[in-house]
């Protein structure tokens, strides 16, 4: 397949990046949308079409291939479901079966060759899918559904035959869901309920069954795609296709692991684009849960901190729990952009109000203080000696009159306010009926954000049951931490969309100058020195200390001139790891009678410990700075990704990085040194200056242009450190480490 | 009082501590356990009595002062419900009310004089509460409960009327509850229910509304102590009495503020030595959250990390959420202690079992493979092609036969499994009511701990409602996050009071002899000079560099000479900071012209920077180890603490600390090491030797000596850096600083 959103190399973008060679490092800006045939530099679409499923969500006919009504059979359980759904849906069912002459009353057809009409959608319940998908090809049915087992998930036998399976519908034109999927995407939905709806994809059924159950509380559900073991469509199809539906309001997803790295940001950046949220639990926070994942689906799972980088850097959200993941989700499907985002807490306990104030301060919420006028405004109806700063506390919400509402409605009123929430942690009915009542009723009036914490566990409460999930204007919740998740994603997910562009619009297709000059020092199979890694850099405008490589005392002494005193000298080797431990590296040489010593004193241990030396570098001394690493390394999901972290013993006993997955823009770059927990470094401490900030930055983005340009060559990239000096003074790689594969 | 459980010292203690001085630093191992009088050598006690509140809770008569029966006035509605109460507890009922001859039917009296009989238990519902204390002190009441509010949490005047209320109550003998608190102490317990009972404190009615609650869910509560602004009985009281009440399995604590931090310490370590464990939410996270919590109840909130530490020395469990509070609660007051500490999870579906480990495994709960013998046996009822390695994953739970039970009952069998737990996402009556009841009746064959996860947000099921409800032995969770976070403080607080050893019975009791020494060298107000501060360290054994205080370049020379080359030179004076950056320290001298040298220009930078110095210091070199900081500061709450933290740019930086509040063990100082996200240092990196440990541990202890002995009169100590070299080496305070009250 050409244009493939896989990530390796085809031979013809491998050549396109020979051939043509037009820019300079750095961020290209095209601002050009891509289109269906464009490559980024590195080989790899910058475009991915959105499968039409209207009809296999929607079909007018249906053929079910081994459809039974006899008693005690699983099939007979899952053709009654087809033909209850193809009847909501309007669509005509035909079964198949080899020797029935009818099932439930339906006129069987005794093959696919025989069906009445070209179907829309069939569904396979049998054992052996392979030769029916044949069939079906032959008979241009448009999609088809497998729900047998037995394919990649039980390894590489079933690989082999899913392998068998892709390729026939790959040839067929037809789309296929599963093998090992089920029912969900032919549910029961409710049709009586309104406004945006969820759309949900998942890898397992049993996973989104409490997302879908959000139907039984009010909230609307429009899909489910259960996509199993995804031998032709995937999670990202799904992805691509819910983002261009007008009523789906946010995409909730369960995610075990991803076919293919490329398509999934790809569909994540269409649902940015379309200001779309997506919501996702993505298992693999452990080696537990990845290897269990793997085997249940036989997907690759990817490094999660890369994964993790990856669905933030298209603003999905990502969250750990389902009950997380409704939450969010039936929040950002249904909630209003926001006005502002400062956040009031509401509360008829003081204690509450405290409590609930200190959870979402430390979530990163913004609870302003309320101004003197708001506040004297408040006190109208709330007594003088309660706080109404913000938590506002009532002390009681006022029941027996309008100051309910007006308090509701002073709070909305206020510009700086997006959101109201109202913690109540148990029912008290003379009470807390009437202050949902008010809350219900002010939502009404407001397109500002309404949320109300139902604290009580039992949950058979009018108040909750009727009043709060009859409204579909407040959000509901019944754990303080999942409304403070959700708030701070639904403020998040609109603060990112509202600055999104797609760097696949301005990711460069075409090889700048550096990568001819690179070429020629790849060494294929082999790790360079560290000077020929250098070189690399330098290729790509990376500064790296006046050196020179010898291989004589005398010619130390007389590089040592060139370079300028004091110098550094350090054995260079292709295999050299440790160098310092070694004593393979001596500082603050002044004089040439110290060179003369060091270049001796260099090889004599590099003989003693029998490292082979291509000659010894004499280099530059670099004055002190914050030590940095960056680096570029290979994802199995992702391709080559872009490492930056604090160099030194934080990044050695903390592994404190920040890891992007190209392209990326300047922004993201910048977020990538702000995530790092020792980032105060970079803005000097112990009265040392800020660093050059800019300078790091652009290092991480000429790397990334490295990664594009040679990522698939380069098997690792490691500056380590990069000295980032004082602002306005750039950043230098002492030390680099290049592998090519 | 004396013995006052407070933090500050009495004029005895002081004295004793000069008197009485027999050991060496380092943890005294007594070995007794406290008495009344016991006092530890910072003068504060190491023992509180527990309080006799049977008569509080259970009263056999009881005054209401202030009732009502007037039709619409809030004391009704309060007489009403304390009526019912006294009639469920079998008190006697006394109105008290100077002008209505009944209330409700029964004889009013018009003053407490006039009471008919000494009264357990007096309800006081009038503005002013202080003169009534006083009639009933003279009335010889044993409780009083005070629901007015307007003190110490409105300010400085409230404060003032709380504190006349506090020393009226402790003239008289009586106990009081409140001012500020309501009735919740006298609501209505469900006595149909079985089993060890949660009880429950809280500062605030309204935040213990969902615990309480849970009687509704079947789970058993015996007690609820709202304490208000705890002008005499304070959390800590009721702690300490619900840890010695037979019925009581857990108790739940919501924690605004505490009053004293001792009384706090010791409550929680007679829980943990009667192995009953404590879950409490504590606000003050976040500076908002403290804020705000100090003007709600008017107490003190503690820094955050010390409130923290505090918790873990004495194992109660903190948690954030309310709901996390309910769920943990009611799962530790229930479940009988683990026979292993292996997790089993069980599920119909690969891949809610891959979710739950992958959240399980992050959490630190372990997950044991099952021994190949295990899978044997589950592979008798369960398909080969489904992992049964844990998670073990049955397809969908049999439903036709006796199989499930088998699988159950094989799992619950394993000596390595302590707890199985079933995550079950969604209702699917014809599989998951059999599963439910299998579980359900396992449960009741079993003394394992089972949980089952209802992931439905419904919440109406039968099979939830009825079956898992109904049961006592099932722990039902309606999350998974809070079912990680219960299962998890179950085995920990298992295992944290089987090791419990209280440090209060070693708790040095006596000043050891290098308090004299060190009392010599304190100055009152003053920062102490480096030279006198590491004297100080000296006497406590805790080993500084060999050094010399000299005050001429000769003497520079002569005490290089006898400290022995190489040497560090260093300014020194009371009030020197940041000498580094000031260039007031040379390293690496080697001759007598260096320190010549060194020594004039040391004194011609301090008169440069108009930096009085008491002379100059030369000090010993010592070689490289790993750099920490320990030091001791104070907590508004907690008196004294001992921090121990990684020195340069680690602590600077990340705050990578650990604190604790003496008195604490050996095993703690380790901890607080372990604690270290930064620790790996201390283990050796880049292939340098693993540090002393022992030598950094022992330093700790004798930090928490110091803190003992010198603690109120000394304002700050910080070691830093504190060398610690190579095992076996031991460990050098390099520099230190001291700052005396």
């Amino acid at each position: 397949m050409l244009g493939s959103t896989h990530g390796t190399l085809t031979t013809d973008s491998r050549r396109a990046r020979v051939i043509a060679c037009g820019e300079q490092p750095g961020p290209a800006v095209h601002g050009r949308p891509a289109e269906v045939d464009d490559l980024d530099v590195s080989g790899r679409t910058l475009f991915a079409a959105v499968p039409d499923l209207d009809r296999f969500f929607r079909p007018e006919s249906v053929a079910v291939i081994g459809a039974s009504d006899a008693e005690g059979r699983p099939n007979t359980g899952i053709t009654r479901q087809l033909l209850a759904w193809s009847e909501r849906v309007g669509a005509r069912l035909h079964p198949v079966h080899p020797t029935r002459p009818s099932v439930f009353g339906i006129p069987c057809s005794p093959s696919v060759a025989d069906l009445p009409e070209q179907v829309d959608l069939a569904v396979l319940l049998v054992a052996d899918p392979l030769p029916v998908i044949e069939e079906l090809a032959e008979a241009k049915a448009k999609f088809a559904v497998v729900f047998a087992s037995g394919f990649a998930e039980t390894g590489a036998e079933g690989a082999a035959a899913q392998a068998r399976l892709a390729t026939a519908v790959e040839r067929s034109g037809m789309r296929l869901l599963g093998p090992n999927t089920n029912l969900n995407a032919f549910e029961e939905f409710r049709d009586d309920l309104d406004g945006p709806a969820i759309a949900l994809i998942t890898q397992s059924g049993h996973q989104g069954r409490p997302v879908f159950a959000l139907q039984e509380l009010g909230i609307r559900l429009s899909h489910w795609a259960p996509t199993g073991n995804e031998a032709d469509l995937e999670t990202s199809d799904f992805l691509s296709y819910f983002a261009e539906r007008p009523e789906v309001g946010a995409i909730a997803c369960y995610v075990e692991g991803l076919k293919d790295g490329r398509s999934f940001l790809l569909a994540a950046d269409r649902a940015a684009r379309r200001k779309v949220p997506v919501v996702a639990v993505k298992v693999g926070r452990t080696e537990t849960g990845a290897r269990t994942a793997a085997s249940h689906t036989g997907k690759l799972t990817g490094a999660d901190a890369v994964v993790d980088a990856a669905m933030r850097q298209y603003g999905v959200i990502r969250v750990d729990g389902l009950d997380e993941l409704q939450d969010t989700a039936a929040l950002l499907a249904r909630a209003r952009p926001p006005r502002a985002d400062g956040v009031v807490v509401y509360s008829i306990s003081g204690g509450t109000g405290a409590h609930f104030a200190d959870l979402a301060t430390e979530a990163g919420l913004n609870l302003p203080r309320l101004s003197d006028a708001k506040q004297a405004e408040l006190h109208q109806w709330i007594p003088e000696y309660l706080s109404v700063a913000n938590p506002v506390d009532n002390g009681g919400h006022p029941v027996g009159d309008w100051r309910g509402q007006k308090i509701i409605d002073a709070i909305l009123d206020d510009p700086g306010v997006g959101v109201l929430i109202c913690p109540i942690t148990g029912p008290f009915p003379p009470l807390s009926d009437r202050l949902v009542q008010d809350l219900v009723d002010a939502a009404e009036r407001t397109d500002k954000l309404v949320c109300v914490v139902w604290g009580s566990p039992v949950g058979t409460e009018p108040a909750y049951r009727e009043v709060l999930l009859g409204s579909s204007r407040v959000a509901t919740f019944r754990t303080v931490a999942n409304c403070i998740t959700a708030v701070r994603a639904y403020l998040d997910h609109h603060r990112f969309v509202s600055g999104y562009r797609s760097p696949f619009d301005s990711a460069p297709r075409t090889p700048s100058p550096s990568f001819r000059k690179a070429q020629a020092l790849m060494r294929p199979g082999q790790q360079l020195s560290e000077h020929a890694a250098k070189q690399l850099l330098r290729a790509y405008g990376i500064r790296v200390p006046r050196e020179q490589l010898v291989s004589s005392a005398a010619a130390a002494v007389r590089a040592a001139g060139l370079v300028g005193y004091p110098v550094v000298m350090k054995a260079s080797g292709a295999r050299i790891a440790h160098k310092t431990e070694l004593g393979l590296v001596k500082i603050g040489l002044t004089s040439a009678s110290q060179v003369r010593d060091a270049y001796r004193e260099l090889t004599d241990i590099a003989r003693y410990e029998d490292v082979p030396l291509d000659g010894v570098l004499v280099c530059q001394m670099v004055e002190r700075g914050v030590e940095m690493v960056v680096g570029l390394t290979h994802d199995e999901l992702f391709g080559p990704t872009v490492t930056v972290g604090l160099g030194g013993v934080l990044v050695e006993v903390l592994r404190d990085t920040a890891v992007r997955v190209p392209p990326f823009g300047e922004e993201q770059a910048r977020d990538m040194c702000a995530e790092l927990r020792g980032r105060a470094l970079l803005d000097g401490v112990r009265g040392r200056p800020p660093a050059d900030l800019d300078a790091l930055v652009e290092v991480v983005l000429r790397v990334q242009r490295m990664a594009l340009e040679l990522g698939d060559d380069l098997a690792e990239l490691d500056i380590n450190p990069l000295m980032v000096l004082p602002q306005g003074q750039g950043a230098v790689a002492l030390d680099a480490l290049a592998v090519c594969r």
